[in-house]
């Protein structure tokens, strides 16, 4: 491909991601669904302006999916997280327990190789936290005690996803499948944020502290650029997943106290590179592959997700919370089953068939979750929402993975 | 290359560009000089850690390099342009055409084809405006009527840069040598810029109220680099270069007005990929391509683009002002010159040896201009300065040019 080539790739991603992403916004959908689809219209399988398998933009994609998780990283804070405690914890892990033993069944029971089974069951396990926690702020609802603990759920089950997901492509390329080599892998992405926040509590401050007394120009938009693609590699050399690298850059440079100016400088190359990793997703679903079959096969995962999921809420224990509300808020899976699915696609684990089912998953259990919400919640005035906003806003998840980066004050300014 | 190579690329480009572009600045040189020598180290006579000419690696410095002529046209005001008028061209036209014929001849001379000897000539011709107008706004001097010479003529001898560039790579490529090819090719280049203000005039503030009314987030980001991409785009199909579309589209959003919010938006962006290209530069370049032959061959272009330059200063008329002064000033070329280099290494015009006399040009007539215009203008303090600072601060060409798109004022944050 020539350089000409490349920018039409490109203009096409971005307007296809801002187009598509828009009109989805306009009715009521996150902007991620309409990136997805944006893919697809200018993909394999439609007007042919985007290889998602060229190795350039790959790499892109890439860059878009690490910078993504260092924002995840950034806006996570650890000590809310312990502080919402038991409660989330216990509905993260049945709500990621229950759709991975679904899937696992599933896929057993529709002939697929153990190996394939487990990873549909894993494509399964995260929650979308940016599309609930979007639309539980669009209805005035964030401060609910409901929508603390699924907010929580939604951060712990997407670290467990981001281990699993190191996991099965561990597995997938052929390491070893026994009792011993997954515990060595789990241990290995666990130790690695555990090891990389250890030496990042000291190491980023004492960096903070030498970039703002030197007075590097742009040194923090740099120097944090180079600590989460440095982590994202170290986490590949390791035999760890990139995504864990740069989600604990995020988590690291958050707890030294830098994450609100790292964000903000690094917000917006995030924001170029995040919808190329979207639409190149989309535009790798190859519309051909879509058989009966398919449809059924994504139909059933959404099915058994949407069900773990909703059971999960069940066992928060507290009374008068409505557990249902809970439930329902988990259903997304998002931008976390769509890793899963490009990354099985990458590694060959998943045919076009199987990662057109994924997809069409990802985008089912999307579109339900915020009609349903809106159903049980009664929308509250801006203003309440607005008084409320700050509580939740200290970790403005919404904005990074619902909207693929947008930040709703620059959304206000316009 | 597998992703995680990339990484180390990036990482690599990154790290060289802040490094080597501080110690430039603490020793009181351009940035750009440090990241050409950061470019050097990494590279393939260095560390080997960046190949310039992987697809992906070249594809990111031509985004680098088509943002980088973007920001440049949104910074140039046409019509404080045609105000400085008359002198200023005639400085331009002179200190363009002394240089190209001086170069044409030296490597004539030296018994190199009239089409390198061509090439080498126009590589003479335009004057890096952001590394003087840096050096004058530090002394103090920026509004000093010499200054305002020294600024329009480098705006003037950049566009007729640009242009020449479009010429001679056209020719390069096995394009008509007659009168007839050139002036054709001359004539769809300045054509270009014409039609895309012409069209832009008119399209560009109804796509800016368009983007306001639907309200659309970070539309003026997306939007804005859609326009610059896609006329980098269309002058490529025309048989124009990329980077004169990309100027045009800078040119035409500040005509309507929006350059500065424009500016604002794409400013992060430009910054992650401008210095990739300048370090892919410095990468480029190999050392062990560097025999006696080759300096000498860079040493007596920096000459001839100097002497060509000083000459030009004396033919501005206006009495009482120091034509000396505006001589040195315009003989820094800094990234036109790279421009050119890369472009002549692409086309395969330049061997490594006649690459590496370029960049020596351009590092030899960088590393003079900024000691010799100390010793004539007295510094004068920094309030002065900064009171004047407005007045040239509405077109800071410096920020973009000298250190590859860095803004003075963030710098001041820190």
């Amino acid at each position: 491909m020539t350089t000409a080539h490349f920018l039409i790739a490109i203009i096409a991603i971005l307007i296809a991601a801002k187009l598509f992403g828009e009109i989805a916004e306009r009715l009521g959908q996150p902007a991620v669904l309409g990136e997805l689809i944006g893919g697809a219209v200018i993909g394999v399988s439609g007007l042919g302006l985007v290889d998602p398998h060229d190795p350039t933009i790959h790499f892109l994609a890439e860059l878009g999916v690490i910078l993504l998780l260092f924002l995840i990283g950034l806006e996570t804070d650890l000590k809310r997280l312990i502080a919402v405690g038991g409660m989330s914890t216990l509905v993260a892990c049945v709500g990621v327990l229950l759709p991975l033993l679904g899937g696992l069944a599933a896929g057993r029971l529709l002939g697929l190789s153990s190996m394939v089974s487990l990873f549909l069951g894993a494509a399964l396990t995260a929650t979308s936290v940016g599309i609930t926690a979007r639309v539980l702020s669009d209805l005035g609802h964030l401060r609910d005690p409901e929508s603390q603990v699924i907010l929580g759920a939604a951060v712990v089950d997407d670290i467990i996803g981001v281990v699993l997901l190191s996991v099965v492509t561990s597995l997938a390329i052929g390491k070893d499948l026994s009792y011993f080599g997954i515990t060595r892998i789990v241990v290995v992405a666990f130790g690695f944020v555990i090891a990389a926040l250890a030496a990042g509590s000291w190491l980023a401050p004492w960096l903070m502290r030498a970039l703002k007394r030197l007075q590097v120009a742009r040194g923090v938009l740099f120097a944090s650029i180079v600590v989460a693609l440095g982590l994202a590699y170290i986490a590949d050399r390791v035999g760890s997943a990139m995504i864990i690298g740069s989600f604990a850059a995020g988590l690291v440079l958050t707890r030294c106290g830098g994450g609100k100016e790292v964000e903000r400088e690094v917000r917006d190359v995030a924001q170029f590179f995040i919808p190329i990793f979207f639409v190149s997703v989309g535009a790798a679903i190859d519309v051909t592959s879509i058989t009966p079959r398919v449809l059924m096969i994504g139909l059933l995962l959404a099915a058994v997700g949407t069900i773990g999921k909703v059971f999960a809420g069940f066992v928060a224990w507290r009374h008068g919370l409505r557990k249902l509300v809970i439930g329902v808020g988990m259903i997304p899976r998002g931008e976390v089953g769509l890793i899963f699915a490009q990354a099985g696609l990458s590694s060959r684990l998943l045919d076009a068939g199987l990662y057109s089912s994924v997809a069409l998953m990802v985008i089912i259990t999307t579109f339900i979750a915020p009609p349903l919400l809106r159903v049980m919640l009664p929308p509250r005035s801006a203003e309440e929402y607005h008084g409320t906003a700050d509580y939740v806003m200290d970790a403005p998840l919404d904005d990074v993975t619902s909207r693929a980066g947008e930040h709703p004050d620059t959304r206000d300014h316009r």
